[in-house]
């Protein structure tokens, strides 16, 4: 089986290692870092980069295609070639996933049309915008199309993925060797659950004019 | 703040993205990735290469050092220069800290002689061996010291820091931009709580003879 996972400058590291973690421990999976372009991938924060080992030409059929994102989707939101990509490989799979902004990488290659859907709780006017009918559910499935909200979520996802693939017992085995036991020491990870002067101070400052 | 993110040939890739994710957005923090050679390093599954931007010699006096696990441990737990090397940055610390096996490289540099730690439940006896007394719990504080279970508690451990370090609320706004509020899909991410046969099979799995 081959799985697809969409690596761009810009991207958030743990959209991508979240699933990739997961699903490098699917057997007989091969994971796939593909870019536009191989080499090295600057992640949007820090000194962090990742290498793409293909491109977009070398995967063409792929069984499953994860797409992570982060700041970087913005420029990609209008990028013909890789919206073309999205919706040709989208044909093949058994499953089309996104993580976070992911989603509106979908959307702009017009797959969340009609559907819901979710993606990080900063973003959802605008998977809106793309006519999706977002959700504040963690992990979103509409036929073969899987969504999962902000950052973390990814683990959620494909946790949620292995066992649809390959039953409960191999998620669990999975879930049990990267010993996904959660402990935050805070109940804050959602914008129901945070203080509201957390929330309202995130809300200003994706707000704010960038650049 | 200087945090010192250490990788390795043979890492798990999450162990060290879970705290990079959440240390990076520590307002004034800088992660370095941090290697005995700089260039790609492969981490222990499937086609994911990070980049490692310094060297050891480069990195002498980090605030923070973050050692993650991975299979590439074992060969670590005999190597003089990196271990002299965790001994010597642990003089300069504020924090030295550990996720899965990482806890064997911190053990084999002698830091965890007499201290309550964890690490990955499959390698409990392994830091016992080391003089440490594991302990079930996820995330554990022996003064300047934090070890962390296995893989995924590195996001709990690195948000407990950023509270240490920075107090909740901002740990709290890490916590919600990540959307941490995690819904596994199942409740098996320890072996007190996954189904007694799967935890058997991967142990039966751990005690085969390897390569």
């Amino acid at each position: 089986m081959e799985i697809a996972l969409l690596v761009f400058d810009g991207l958030t590291a743990l959209d991508a290692i979240g699933p990739f973690e997961v699903l490098s421990r699917l057997p007989g999976a091969e994971v796939r870092l593909t870019a536009k372009e191989r080499g090295p991938i600057s992640t949007g924060r820090g000194n962090l980069r990742l290498i793409a080992e293909h491109d977009l030409s070398e995967i063409t059929a792929p069984d499953i295609l994860v797409v992570p994102g982060g700041g970087g989707t913005r420029a990609l939101m209008s990028d013909e070639e890789l919206l073309d990509w999205i919706r040709s490989v989208h044909r093949h799979t058994r499953w089309t996933t996104s993580v976070c902004t992911g989603a509106l990488l979908l959307g702009a290659a017009g797959l969340l049309d009609g559907l819901r859907a979710t993606t990080h709780w900063l973003e959802m006017d605008t998977i809106a915008s793309q006519g999706a009918e977002p959700t504040g559910e963690r992990v979103v499935r509409e036929g073969k199309i899987i969504t999962a909200a902000g950052v973390s979520s990814g683990i959620d996802m494909a946790l949620t993925l292995v066992a649809l693939e390959a039953g409960d017992e191999v998620a669990q085995a999975i879930q049990l060797s990267i010993e996904y036991d959660p402990q935050p020491p805070f109940d804050a990870g959602s914008p129901e659950k945070a203080p509201p002067e957390i929330v309202a101070r995130l809300r200003g400052l994706a707000a704010a004019p960038r650049g």
